[in-house]
């Protein structure tokens, strides 16, 4: 029987983009691609800024431009990977109206727009996926739609950026300082000129909205949600943690809380030697669900990369080939209305406090009636260094973030407290 | 718009069944799962042995006997968690026939028939899945099956069997003699009265064959496979590994080799500590698959357990019943008929081999002109005790497997060898 050929036009030859169309054009994968996608795929045009410079591995008879490439009749499915909102998000909406399925890696459009764009693909019959923008080639959002689909989730823990991963296994493997490691991942290519994106959480941010929105059926509108990055931790931090049996990694959460909330999330968090995120290191990425029936499950992977990325898109892309050619989609991501966000500081968390004082008598006694005044009660408690370089350091029991928050910024303007370092939570309250 | 109805029909009550029917009628649930399914799923009938018998949790009326609940009329999606070869075969043939879809957890089934299965549901419309059959919880046969289908795979390795696992990880926590160990994990639950299709490999070896034939298109027919147990792993190699930097697991590999060859096989291995899989500890089952684009991905989950493996049944129900509604059904994995087994005799590898020797003069130098005969080259020896008591520990560099084997062959009928001790091969050779 004659295969029916699916039409596939991509947007962006960057890394992913041509490691995409190698994929496409393998021949050790030529038969398993027409497998599973039940149809020949034929790579109809990819779109870069100048279709008139060549580029390596790319035949110039398919360089074209977006707008060319979007506009032509016979497109079955349009992947996007030139990244950014517009004009990006108007080259995705016009492809879904024609009824063209969308395949994108754009963590930020999908967190901004993605509810929308998958109404709009689903009222044209089409097919919205993204796959590749949470956890480059790790393939956690296919398994949370379909696999996990009837699963009740209650909390999903990512490690979903892999160069603040790099940083603080760097820091935790040398015992380096943030800055030093920063340049030193600057220098590899492991983190931007302008690190913010990564540093700040931005970035995993959007990916924890993808998440939630798959686990609990939150809405991906462009919202802000609670974020802290790591420039704020320091070797001494990651240094105590060690000797206290655990590992500063950056977090992004998604968690109900109670029956119809849920709190999204990401910051730096201390993950107890044992647990499975633990061991993730460098620029890996890891997803952890905990779900009511399954327990807990792990998907680890690379969470960058042209190559990974590319698996990750080509997943997706076959998946929409399949039902393009059984003339059908899939249902987007069902809206929970009832879920209310929950914010950071109303969820009790155990934490670690670090404050550089000036040693001298009294200063403990003062420090700890601040404690005690917020309802923040003291697990244990160690000082290090001496005089002008001392430092305490606590771990808390479980307290509200808003009480800790209301205790940091009473420490910080007491007289002998130079500042506070570090305040950070410790993962279920370091319970292994 | 109405719904379309999906009607269900499960065959065993046990551990997995009952908490398939509890996930089924859970209301918290019941509107994810409607969207998942695109339809309402009815469970038209549970079989069990004796229906006369009531059972906790199971509506009476619900009750019927398989041969009744296989010959309905209106069954769309037959649930087979009976277990066994016949007469479960006979109700899964029969059921596909009809162009009911199947989802089982029953490994054992699938290894010896599945291939059959697979074509004759194709023939007849309907799905054949299996999720369940390989590490209870963790969705790794979907994400072969769909998120990986483009991918170029060129090796799996499994934890694929929580009793060993959970063996071996007491084993290297404690210190502990596999013996005492076993007989702890039988009393709490965790290993049969008759531990050998556990300890010898049997269910890994089962399992195996699975993920090689979504991996790589080896069919499934009831072929046996390369297959070593741990009944002869000891404490003292378990300590020795520990301190070369190792943990020994139980590893189910099905790898490529060369253009058109695949091993399968089942033994002990020693992993490095910074191996993901080294940190899989306890009843938990991991999937490590290494993609030629892809990189390493991990899967982990809890490998057991009613719960967790009937959330890998529902997900695959969900999927039976999106396709039913949508009147398509899932394409079988390709079976790639090029493909020749490779023994694992024919394979190069390093291994950790320990001899029982009589420390007496000389010892050493027979031991290692039999290992230089056979061209087995030693990367390390390391002897502990003494007298009767002497125990010679070698690492050698890569060596065909056959080579080693005649080496332990000819050390066993060595006069000075009380016996030999372990064979255990070393995962890449210990490269980090």
């Amino acid at each position: 029987m004659e295969k029916p050929v699916v039409r596939v036009g991509v947007i962006g030859a960057g890394n992913v983009g041509s490691a995409l169309v190698q994929l496409l054009n393998d021949p050790a994968r030529h038969e398993a691609l027409v497998d599973a996608a039940t149809g020949q795929l034929e790579l109809v045009g990819v779109a870069v800024r100048d279709p008139t410079k060549g580029r390596p591995g790319l035949p110039s008879g398919l360089l074209t431009d977006a707008t060319a490439l979007v506009n032509r009749d016979d497109l079955d499915i349009l992947v996007e990977l030139a990244g950014g909102i517009e004009p990006t998000r108007s080259f995705v909406e016009s492809a879904l109206r024609r009824g063209v399925s969308v395949v994108t890696a754009n963590k930020a459009l999908v967190a901004e727009s993605g509810t929308a764009l998958a109404q709009l693909a689903h009222q044209h019959g089409a097919d919205f996926f993204y796959e590749a923008a949470v956890g480059g080639g790790v393939p956690i959002l296919r398994a949370l739609r379909t696999s996990l689909a009837g699963e009740r989730i209650n909390r999903v823990l990512g490690i979903v950026n892999g160069t603040t991963n790099f940083i603080l296994s760097k820091m935790t493997s040398e015992g380096s300082d943030y800055a030093d490691v920063l340049a030193e991942a600057q220098a590899l290519g492991f983190a931007e000129a302008d690190p913010s994106a990564d540093v700040e959480g931005f970035d995993a941010a959007a990916k924890v909205q993808i998440l939630s929105s798959l686990a609990f059926g939150t809405e991906l509108k462009g919202e802000q949600i609670s974020r802290e990055g790591i420039t704020g931790v320091r070797d001494v931090d990651v240094e105590f943690a060690r000797r206290a049996g655990f590992v500063i990694k950056l977090l992004g959460v998604a968690e109900r809380v109670g029956e119809s909330g849920v709190s999204r999330r990401v910051h730096p968090a201390m993950i107890p030697d044992e647990h499975p995120l633990a061991s993730v290191h460098g620029a890996m990425n890891a997803v952890f669900v905990e779900g009511v029936a399954s327990g807990p499950l792990m998907w680890l992977g690379q969470g960058a990369g042209g190559e990974p990325t590319a698996t990750a898109v080509l997943g997706d892309v076959l998946d929409a080939a399949r039902n393009r050619v059984s003339g059908r989609h899939d249902v987007p991501f069902t809206v929970d209305s009832t879920l209310r966000s929950v914010s950071a500081g109303d969820l009790s968390t155990a934490f670690y406090i670090s404050i550089d004082v000036l040693d001298r008598p009294g200063v403990l006694a003062s420090v700890a009636s601040i404690f005690g005044r917020h309802g923040v009660s003291i697990q244990s408690m160690e000082q290090s260094g001496f005089a002008d370089e001392a430092r305490l350091s606590f771990l808390t029991h479980l307290a509200m973030t808003s009480d800790v928050e209301a205790t940091v910024a009473e420490l910080g303007r007491l007289e002998a407290v130079d500042r506070v370092g570090a305040c950070i939570r410790v993962l279920d309250g370091g319970a292994k």
